[in-house]
Parts: structure tokens; C-alpha cells; sequence
């Protein structure tokens, strides 16, 4: 592989309850390379916990992150509502996503990209149960695993990540470089059920954990309001 | 779902060089049912940094882990050589391990079980690059994506951790409460290759990414060799 080149440098936004697996997936698969320099962005360099209890330590924070070749926004739980207003944040985003070469996201990561005007007049993606609010922001939210939209890569629920971390592989090297990185992960996937989809999972099951998930979705939606009424 | 019962304890073994995603993707699952109490266990409470540059923080020591309901051990980069044959951490699993309702593993976590003697009389599997190693103990090798026997549940490369996830997920609960966790991750696998096993990626992909990875084979195969005549 180039490594007389510059390193590729690529970037996760952590914050207080993200969803690591959101991060984890993309993360494992283009840190495959031996020219990616891999980076964890947080406010400052104290730990954060995430959404399910894992405590991560960021690598660099808002103010010391280098120009980023790939900027990657996870989702979270109740964590993210503050953070799709948090004004540090979303100007990190758009200094960040005005250079970078990759605009990407995970999850709800793309309410946040949304909410720092990043994916104005885009085509983009989410989890399925949040298109709705994603689409309160005026995006053109289209219903696919991973979305490619010029320099836009938005990816659906928290497992996405390692499509899209393929998907991004492949552009940024090339197919036999993403098709090394899914044999080394033997990511050769063999769900035991049929129900990673509410198409899949079926009318009652779906409803059953959108009731569930009804405090996070209404947060969700409050901030998503508030942000679309005070442009 | 069953809120009045004591929490079942799931705890994750971490060590310097550990493949995050070995851990992670089996932790995001295991962390969706509200009474799960999930632990990354260190042999103290320093940051441990991964095989990919990840630095976690472990949530509990060796000494102070309580008696887990499921063990889980994944594997990891050249930092796994050492810790086959750490004496302090085969101590701790073996101790675990007597006791755990679920002794299970990812990637080439299953040589360090077999390294603490926890897959005697076994059958198990690991990442497809290291079967051969794992053979090397005794182990009774099976090429399959998640192999369950009896009470011992061993996960192929890297991303079958989701896969094992939730095959213990409806061990430990139910069926639905499985599949309601692959729905809330939209663990809906579209790989934009099929490059998952050597079968799919061919023999020529498979031989570069083995001659990329022998330094890591050969350290690995010195290692257990070390292991089976020191017995």
C-alpha cells in the first residue's frame, strides 16, 4: 500500500452516551490500512461513556484535530439530543465537513450532521425508526443501508457502520484493499434471525420496541423542532 | 422483562492489543436488555489501548470482577501472544470459568481459552486464519460461524461477535427479546462484496492477506507451541 504518502487522516465524533458500536464497526474496518491514522474527537480529553457503558478515551480533541480526509458522526441515545444543539460541536462539524473529503454518518450521526447544516440539499440516511425526525431538517432521507451522495456517506442503524466502513474502503483505495479488510474481519454475516429490519421483524415486534424507545424518540423529536424553528 | 430479578453479569476480558470490534460487536448486544450488567475487565483499572489504537477504560480488575453469568474472551493483535500465557489472567478465567453459565469467546479468544484449559474436550472455532493454532491444544475445531457446545459458545473472526451476541442473547432470554435487539441495531448485513471467508475472497486475496499477516501466524504458532510442551 502507498505508505510513502500522507497518511489518511479520519476522524469519529465521541460524546457522552454515543452508541460505540456506531463508532466500533467503521472504525475496525478502515483502521485495516497501515496509512489511515485513526482518531477518536472529543470535546477535551477526558473519558466518555457511551450510551451502553463503555468509558473511551478520545485521541485528540475539537481544537487539535488536523484538517480530517474522513469525518464519521455516530448516533447516540439520550446523550445526542444535547449535542445536535451544542454550538462548540456543531461548529467543529461544519469547519471540519467544509475540507473533508468523506462527510459521514452512522446511526442518528446524521440528525447531527443535519443539525450543523451539513447535509443541505442531500440525499442521506438513518436508523430506521428516526427518518421521520431526519427528515424534519429537510433532507431527502432515502430508505437504503448506505447512502452515497457526492461527498455525503450516511449509513442506516448502528450496524451499517461496517458497510459503509467497506463502502468508504473502496473509495478512498480500492475494491481489493475493502475486500482484504472483510476478510480479516471474516465479516461474512450469519444473523440467527430474520429481524434487522421492521419489514423483517414483523408488525407486533416493531411496535413493541418503537413503544420502548418512545421516550428517545420524542426527545428526539422536540430538539429536532426546536432546531428547524429557530433558523 | 424480568426487572425483579438480580442483574446478570457480562463481563468482557480486555488486555493491551485486544481487536475492539472482538469485543464490541457481542457488547452491543448484550448490553440491550435492561438487566444486564456489562464489564470490561482489566487486570487493573489503566487505560487499555486495542490492537487499532482504541483506548477503553476496564470497569472492574480481576480481583474485584463478581461471579460472571457470561465470560467472554476476545482475541487480539500481537498483544494476545503474552497474554496466552499470563498466568494471572488464566488464573482469572479459569476461576470465572468454573463457575460462569456461559464461557464464550471471539476471533482467537478461543486460544486463550484453550490456553487456561477451558476448551478441553470441547468443540470450538475461531477466525479462520488460526484453526490450525487452536487445533495445536486439543481443541476439537469446527468451521462454523458461532459454535455452541454445551456451555461453551466460541464466535469465527471479528464479526461474528454480533452474530454470537444474539445467539446467546435468546440462550439467556428468549427469542424475541433476540430478535428485538437485532431490530434496534438494524443488524440488516448488505456486504458490498462477498469477500467474507477464503472461499468467497479466492485463493489470491487469501494468500496476500496471509503473507501480510505471518509475522502474526508465526508469533501466534511459536506461542502455542510453547504452551503444548510446557504442559
Amino acid at each position: 500500500m502507498m505508505l510513502d504518502m500522507a497518511p489518511l487522516y479520519i476522524g469519529f465524533l465521541i460524546y457522552p452516551g454515543v452508541v460505540q458500536l456506531d463508532v466500533m464497526g467503521a472504525y475496525q474496518v478502515l483502521a485495516f490500512p497501515p496509512d489511515t491514522e485513526m482518531h477518536l474527537i472529543g470535546k477535551t480529553v477526558d473519558p466518555i461513556t457511551s450510551n451502553e457503558g463503555v468509558t473511551l478515551l478520545p485521541s485528540i480533541t475539537y481544537t487539535d484535530c488536523p484538517p480530517l480526509d474522513v469525518l464519521c458522526v455516530p448516533g447516540g441515545g439520550m446523550g445526542q439530543v444535547e449535542v445536535m444543539r451544542d454550538i462548540e460541536t456543531l461548529k467543529f462539524l461544519q469547519r471540519q465537513g467544509a475540507k473533508a473529503r468523506y462527510v459521514t454518518s452512522v446511526c442518528t450521526g446524521s440528525l447531527i450532521l443535519a443539525a450543523a447544516g451539513l447535509l443541505d440539499e442531500y440525499q442521506a440516511t438513518c436508523h430506521w425508526a428516526f427518518r421521520e425526525q431526519l427528515a424534519c431538517f429537510g433532507v431527502d432521507v432515502v430508505s437504503e443501508r448506505v447512502v452515497i451522495d457526492r461527498d455525503r456517506i450516511t449509513g442506516a442503524g448502528v450496524t451499517s457502520g461496517i458497510d459503509l466502513g467497506l463502502t468508504l474502503l473502496q473509495l478512498l483505495y480500492d475494491k481489493a484493499t475493502a475486500k482484504m479488510a472483510q476478510l480479516m474481519m471474516e465479516y461474512n454475516p450469519q444473523p440467527p434471525f430474520q429481524a434487522g429490519s421492521p419489514e423483517q421483524a414483523g408488525e407486533t415486534l416493531t411496535a413493541q420496541l418503537l413503544e420502548a424507545g418512545k421516550p428517545l424518540v420524542d426527545a428526539f423529536q422536540l430538539q429536532v423542532q426546536k432546531i428547524a424553528t429557530s433558523v
